[in-house]
């Protein structure tokens, strides 16, 4: 990458993280109840996050001629949604961290967590019910459509992901895991984003089904960084527990990889693993998967994985917005495809 | 109640109950994922009940000259609204029985429960949305506003009562108790319909704020006598654990009473039991809690207030509802303030 296009990426990231994050404090303003539901609902956003989906929501906007003022009820609602889904996959999943702190059940219990959760999804509605002052009632509920189905992917990845723990799947492949993704992460992290920025841009001007295969690529690529990063990044800046998602029995691509390479006995070793509950997982079961996964260049693997991923979103990036003139958003949105991969 | 009234009211529930009952499943027919999502998503609301909620909706869609047909895409979602919220309370409650058989949670674990419970909340959003086609974006629009709302004020009124048992709180009063339920049950279960049914009726042609004070007293004898039905109702027909809410720790007014009147060393006694995890409490617990409530007429002292609480929602149903002719939907709002206190 750049150093332009590196400075292109962190300055935008910046410029509508800071607008998208001052009007999230908007919603979650403290008022009663206070101690089991609105100073929590502003934990997670308040730990910083750099707020990228929102970013990818104005950018597109802005490169389909709208501005950043039309986009921001919607990247504020995005970022409330993504809060809210963070909430319950860290009780979903049993995460220990995040963003550098313990989590939301880990600190208030999951009764008062799972309500917390809900609070910000409720909360996400808001912002998209203002939109109609600006936009008109018509684009508002064609923006509350494109939400609805974007939190039915998201939750029909989800259950994908909680099937495979709880039947403790062990003949999966990466079109598995691939689809999984598309669902959880690809449609509410870039796929929406593009095109809810392109509805809003264009005043439902414009086709949307052309950002899908472009914010599958791109997503695709950011989803198997992050899990790289959960298992060779570092601590400090990751702000999760290392090597958490092999604690979590998490289907990852390295873990697919590595059930498809190992050898009879390993499978076994691995299956009885994976099988544990989280609390019945030990440190020496943990560290053996990872030499396992490095036995068998499974890290490696996934990187050439995100690495083809990348590139394909590189190539799909010019039919998605082709009909859009040269901008500084158009060059950002360009600049993602490699910046996914480069991001610590 | 006369037996005019009460087969009126057992007709209309039956009538709308069903409509309703035909709408959800539209919106919960299975497909993938099925086994960890859809599946589940469908049980609960297969389970039965009487979608009171539902027929409190459509009956004020009708007494304000809308059609039963105009109604039923909300009543529908609110239904699915209702299914979510008992998924999440389930857990947060960490109850064992609903509608005659395990709860969700204790079925498929805390994790797919959570999701189920999302999966429900964001299907709501559906049929809402439908609402565009014959009622046009603008009543659409504001339904989905009246629904924001809604759900905020269940929230809240949830992280209340969240709150009580993580405190371990011993001073509430009544007031505190009615505040509590007019979020948690009344805006739900008797405001929102009211208000909605209306709003779609006389095409957002009446003013809303005369349905809280009915839906108030209406919802809180309801709530009320659910309680006491937990306490003293018949297992087979109330499809709960009997006691489960004092198994749950939870602040019922039987409970406050209780604490209110309790010498000094049954309080001290009742804040140590209160304040027991679930898991904590044993059988002679709750047995010593029935019979001080019995001793102390903690019952009769909520049956009274249930009564009066119904006798207030007949009183104001006059002024929620004197802009609208007579009819059969009318007299059937009129009547569920006197049957709320004798359903089984």
């Amino acid at each position: 990458m750049t150093t332009e296009a590196a400075s292109l990426v962190r300055d935008v990231l910046q410029e509508y993280g800071s607008l998208a994050q001052a009007t999230v404090r908007k919603y979650i303003r403290p008022r009663e109840p206070r101690s089991a539901l609105y100073e929590l609902a502003s934990d997670y956003p308040q730990r910083g996050g750099r707020a990228l989906r929102a970013s990818l929501c104005i950018s597109s906007a802005r490169a389909h001629g709208g501005s950043a003022a039309d986009a921001l009820n919607s990247a504020a609602a995005l970022e409330l949604l993504h809060n809210a889904f963070l909430i319950h996959d860290d009780v979903e999943d049993g995460s220990e961290e995040r963003r550098g702190a313990p989590t939301m059940h880990v600190l208030h219990g999951v009764p008062i967590a799972v309500n917390v959760g809900d609070a910000l999804a409720v909360l996400s509605l808001r912002p998209l019910l203002e939109n109609r002052s600006d936009l008109g009632p018509r684009l508002t509920l064609r923006i509350l459509e494109e939400t609805a189905r974007m939190a039915t992917e998201s939750i029909e990845g989800q259950a994908m992901e909680l099937a495979w723990r709880r039947d403790n799947a062990l003949d999966l492949r990466e079109d598995d895991y691939l689809q999984m993704i598309l669902k959880k992460t690809c449609w509410y992290t870039t796929i929406y984003p593009c095109r809810v920025g392109a509805l809003i841009g264009s005043r439902d001007g414009t086709e949307l089904d052309r950002f899908v295969r472009f914010g599958f690529f791109l997503g695709a690529a950011f989803q198997i960084q992050d899990d790289l990063l959960n298992l060779v990044g570092d601590h400090g800046r990751y702000g999760k527990e290392l090597s958490g998602d092999i604690w979590e029995g998490k289907r990852t691509l390295m873990v697919i990889r590595l059930l498809q390479l190992a050898s009879p006995a390993e499978r076994i070793e691995l299956g009885r693993i994976l099988g544990l509950d989280r609390a019945g997982r030990v440190g020496r079961d943990v560290k053996w998967i990872r030499e396992r996964m490095h036995a068998y260049d499974c890290i490696a693997f996934a990187r050439r994985v995100a690495h083809g991923l990348a590139g394909a979103a590189l190539h799909e990036f010019d039919g998605a917005y082709e009909t859009v003139p040269d901008s500084r958003d158009k060059r950002f949105l360009r600049a993602l495809a490699t910046w996914v991969l480069e991001r610590a």
